[in-house]
């Protein structure tokens, strides 16, 4: 992949994704010690940058491919991002999604129009369910992260927070599979710039940092964290990219995760899912970032109501 | 008073408050059946459109009151005002709050450098303690809706709202004082257009609803509800105006509020107060306004962390 896929893939996806705003704010500046650019990705379509590597990825099929429909395994925001970037292009989706989903995103993308398969929520129960629905409808995969376009979509976010705000020091994304920070990557590079692409992960669900540290990928296991669109590990094509271009990646606890997230909602009245959050805790956290402009992109906003109370459980103080 | 104090107050205001965004969703468009348009003062200053009165009461402040200091007594919302509004013109501010007053409203007064006093939760103990702190300090009392200049301040977000997008069939505020509902009245007939303004009020605190059906003042007594920032009763002052300008004042339960709050969460992701959600949920209820271009104030986003439990403990679905 080079960089200029992001590029490509933004004059694709002008007029079809929200350009999302930028926002700043005094009080997060002064929390972090950094001037801090968050990008809204929340306020995206389906509430998540997803919507930007999904739509990149069904507008690049062929019409005779696009017939077949798109099918994906996910246990969320690709999930609702598939489905509506689908319907808008007039195409099938059928998405595969664990039993333990949020309430919310299952909503979202029955929505959406999209035909939904529930599976036992194991990666060889989603593989298998998956690889049926797609021999029986004939319809062509969408990975959540394991795919170019997705990744070239998902850059667009960095891209245009760097067009908008100029020079940063610095830019963070939080990393699950890596698709949101590959793309970041390429949109830094494309920036030629010298700004430092951070990684923000949870410390429950840390295969990045891991892999990273040790040069070779490391599947996560059991992962345990509150930022549930962070649990999966990363594909060889992300951990290639993201190895030979990502500064550092910072581990966060659910704690910090929950501080930064009280933090986000009731200073900045902008509802963040937490693993969004995770990547203003890194900022928090690292003292490299003190004093410096800082990129962020705030991933989604999809939480569910339910959530509200036990996200806040045992809240620690924000100070 | 007269219209004109409005736009009087946007001048004076200019460069002090946040000329906040307007935004629009097509969920909530859907959800309403009109098109709305959301001015969205939880993202001004302190978190609240009191931000807008405050100020303007105390720059009209000649040099000699200046330096006697202002004084209220609020629960909330105009207490975080005022201290930041003095603040940041180097003047004291005494703030009476009630000891249930929400944690996070008491910590904003406090971070803004105002001295603090405690009393009783009831309306009696309120006026004790603030007439001994007035005659103590000198401190000229800024009452949070009793006072024309803050109603021509509070007018301000309806007329950037007006500005900014332009005819409307019809305007919306909450009404607890009714502060902010006067001062929308003022704007939308500064703008000599024939918009409708109602007020939005919960129906465990329907003081307003039942002065303007009986056309006499009667005060709230044992107010209800989820809306921490609509219990207090109509000032005489702002009661004439009401009376003589808003077409009618839909009332509100909880339980919609809750409803058309939960929809603003996890929908727009705007982290508003259920002092502003109970004007969406009057859109939602209101036949008249079927189909019809509809402005909204979303007064506030001062919310507790350790409400957002109980907020949504028994939220019925939104559909």
């Amino acid at each position: 992949m080079q960089p200029t896929v992001v590029a490509e893939a933004a004059t694709r996806l002008a007029g079809v994704v929200q350009h999302t705003p930028v926002f700043t704010s005094r009080l997060l500046n002064e929390w972090l010690g950094a001037s801090v650019y968050c990008k809204a990705e929340h306020l995206q379509h389906v509430g998540a940058f997803k919507f930007r590597g999904a739509s990149n990825a069904v507008l690049k099929l062929g019409a005779q491919q696009a017939a077949r429909g798109v099918a994906a395994h996910s246990s969320g925001n690709h999930a609702a991002a598939l489905a509506r970037a689908a319907q808008l292009n007039g195409i099938a989706a059928h998405i595969v999604m664990p039993s333990n989903a949020p309430g919310v995103k299952r909503a979202a993308v029955d929505a959406y129009g999209a035909s939904i398969t529930i599976c036992e929520p194991n990666e060889a129960a989603r593989m298998a369910a998956l690889r049926s629905v797609c021999e029986e409808t004939g319809a062509i995969e969408i990975h959540p992260f394991d795919n170019d376009d997705v990744i070239a979509g998902a850059g667009t976010a960095a891209l245009e927070l760097i067009q908008e705000v100029g020079e940063l020091d610095a830019i963070i994304a939080p990393v699950g599979g890596g698709g949101l920070l590959s793309g970041t990557c390429f949109a830094a590079e494309l920036a030629r710039r010298s700004m430092l692409v951070y990684g923000a992960e949870p410390s429950g669900a840390d295969d990045a940092a891991r892999s990273f540290a040790l040069g070779k990928l490391v599947p996560q296991t059991f992962p345990n964290t509150i930022c549930d669109g962070l649990l999966t590990s990363l594909a060889p094509r992300t951990f290639e990219i993201i190895q030979r271009r990502v500064h550092d990646i910072i581990t966060i606890d659910d704690d910090a995760t929950r501080r930064a997230l009280s933090f986000l909602w009731t200073r900045t009245k902008q509802l963040v899912e937490p693993s969004s959050a995770v990547a203003i805790a890194a900022i928090r956290k690292h003292p490299e970032l003190r004093g410096k402009r800082v990129g962020v992109i705030l991933s989604g906003g999809n939480v569910d109501t339910s959530q509200f109370a036990t996200l806040f459980e045992s809240t620690p103080a924000a100070n």
